[in-house]
């Protein structure tokens, strides 16, 4: 389907992934965005392909877009959670992850509470590794999803672009992806949240740092928001709902206050009335949905142009 | 496959669904069980229809048959349930159900423990829905599937059949479903039950209500026994479970008692003992186990007549 | 695939099961090492078969092994955990599967933490049942693989070997499909561990019966490490880990006493440093991924040989 190569083996992270791969990434990700508005969305690309889903934590919407990426190409599934199955019984992870490539698996797509799972996963299994979220650490897939997002509804070059990420840096994983994605393709990026949530010496890495929302607003082109974990008010991190909506909330007053072509982004699951207010959520500015729909399609994208060559040649 | 259309576009309920929809769907149905008969019981009719089975409540035969349904129709099928899914993030229904459509589902079959789960996703979402059982409210498949089963051991027209429903008719998704679409087609229906499982003012809806079960069989030709779900008991609706058989089971001496001819059903799962007796249950007259075989055949017709249009024509 | 038929119709134990067909469904897994080999691993034979997994118990390398078996023979299939279904609804074990089968199921591959499980299941269903382990009784594909894995690495006859089974007798469900399978094909088998968990008049079944590792694995080609169930060291049948690797476990310097080409087998998962040390699970005398391999081809023949004739003659 495509002659382009990768320079990467796995995907584990955003970090260090060079500007032409994700390139790669995103035009593979456009072409499938074709297939998905087919009646009959499957293509047999992956024919033969075993693909391990190995959910460490529970999940709703990256494991359900997994899945159907994997679907559409055609590809065998092999789903595993902890729920259903006996990692319980004290065998280490590499011992479950070496049994189950004993079995042909080709490819792994893993999440799993600790960041660094996915890279560990790398060293003791010969399959393919796509994280699918590791702790703090980097959902990439989700990065991907947000810069094809942001591609599609911004009609400028990267470098033109101004993205501004809005909440909880410290516990964030999709935050890290996206700034290392957007960095490398050259686009300039702001965070914006209470410095309880800040990590300290962000700036390192090239970001503008904010705490004051409707300054960061300013110039900006995208304003990706991100979910309050709620329970982490309880370990003081933040004074109280309220104040954070009153502070950081995307509320209707502050959208107004921004450029009227602002970009609204989420990754969702949404706490309406905290983060992002209902209104702003549904209104003409949101391309929320789009980035679900644009899931499917990355991780269609992410499967082929990791999976075995043999494969790709079909 | 056919040529007729349904007047509904989902599958909420049997209530107001005119009776030539349901006979489409019953006579479709009766051409799949010739499918299922077959060594190779898969048709291509739904490829690259893509179902979701979104379940709320476990389940075990409602579940499996839908999946087995959707299977022989080569649909695509993700599962998603509560157990392993991240629904307890405190994202509202309504979120998660236009995110997961917006990953291009076709079809929705949703369990909930909520009345009004089922028609509130129709508002919703675009993907078509059905109902596999909403709280106390409607099991439409359920409905069809008996009736199904009705149509082929009883050989009378509808409107000379008189059906009688046992139980507790106050918790029962399944008596609702069956008596809107008995009623459709002109059946005449009766349910017996102690008086404090009977809805109050159950007579509008066209039904004789008995309290006396061998008054009630007196010239039944079908009897569905519904469920006594054990932890009523408790809340003091009915005296004990011997009192209950004694009055309401049906037991050998009150089936001798009844037509010759009587078919006897039960939606499953049984308490043997309880509200049936082990004899009954394997018994000659008892068709439950077809009412299963017919559960896939219905569910398959269901699917058919319910699916985008683009895909009939195949 | 094959003209050769079993002489058995279901595959509850290796207990009675006749060498023939045990060289059977060893010849035919041996075929299959082939497909897996295959960048599409993926043959048609079972097109149309529908298969139940149905595991009351939590389980890792058994269940994943038996679906991708499924799924590279093109089989249907229905997954089914006590976990996500409602067989806690009271209906008993029998009607469930009868109700399942009525759905029009082939075959049923069932995992039960009751012995006997299995064997009950032969009686209530015509669908063909596959043990996947029930209780301390059986657990045949398990053997099954252990014997293709033994055939592979050791290039004697069956008569002239000689396999040693160390570990928890008492429970342990593999050791009795191992004895069963390795003495209908004429193989000596030994068996050692402590007093405790040797079950009484072991011996009648042609076993010879050790308390000394060193001396069991004299002359021994192969040592087949079982499990050790930690919970079992607080019922107090044997005294501390470090006590039961001292005696039972297989160490290296013990490995460095047996003979040179002794082959070391663990049917997983293992407690490294307990009942194996770390250097020989991952030594070059393991075999103990290839088992895994070999599970996946094992049950791949196992569901050919066994399923409906009909599907045979594709």
């Amino acid at each position: 389907m495509t002659a382009k190569k990768l320079s990467i083996k796995h995907l584990v992270g955003l970090e260090g992934v060079p500007a032409q791969d994700i390139h790669l990434f995103l035009d593979t990700a456009e072409s499938f965005r074709e297939v998905l508005e087919r009646p009959i969305k499957r293509v047999p690309t992956l024919t033969g392909v075993t693909v391990l889903n190995f959910f460490y934590e529970p999940s709703t919407r990256t494991r359900t877009s997994f899945e159907l990426a994997e679907k559409r190409l055609s590809a065998d599934i092999i789903n595993f959670s902890t729920i259903t199955s006996s990692v319980s019984k004290g065998e280490t992870l590499k011992d479950t992850i070496r049994n189950i490539e004993s079995m042909k698996v080709d490819m792994i797509v893993i999440r799993h509470k600790h960041a660094g799972a996915a890279a560990y996963m790398t060293q003791v299994t010969d399959a393919i590794v796509l994280n699918a979220g590791d702790g703090a650490h980097e959902h990439p897939t989700q990065g991907l999803l947000d810069m094809l997002t942001i591609r599609q509804h911004t009609k400028k070059p990267w470098k033109d672009l101004r993205v501004v990420m809005v909440g909880d840096m410290r516990h964030s994983r999709v935050i890290r992806s996206d700034i290392w994605g957007l960095k490398a393709v050259g686009a300039s990026v702001a965070i914006c949240g209470p410095p309880s949530l800040i990590p300290y010496g962000v700036e390192a890495f090239g970001v503008d740092v904010y705490h004051d929302l409707d300054e960061a607003l300013k110039d900006a082109n995208v304003v990706n928001v991100m979910r309050i974990q709620l329970e982490r008010q309880e370990g003081g991190l933040f004074p109280s709902l309220r104040e954070y909506n009153r502070l950081f909330g995307l509320t209707r007053e502050r959208l107004k206050r921004a450029r009227p072509d602002l970009v609204v982004m989420h990754p969702g699951p949404m706490n309406r009335g905290v983060e992002i207010d209902t209104e702003v959520a549904d209104g003409p500015q949101s391309v929320i949905l789009r980035q679900v729909t644009n899931g499917v399609a990355v991780r269609m994208a992410c499967l082929l142009l990791l999976a075995p060559q043999k494969n790709q040649s079909n």
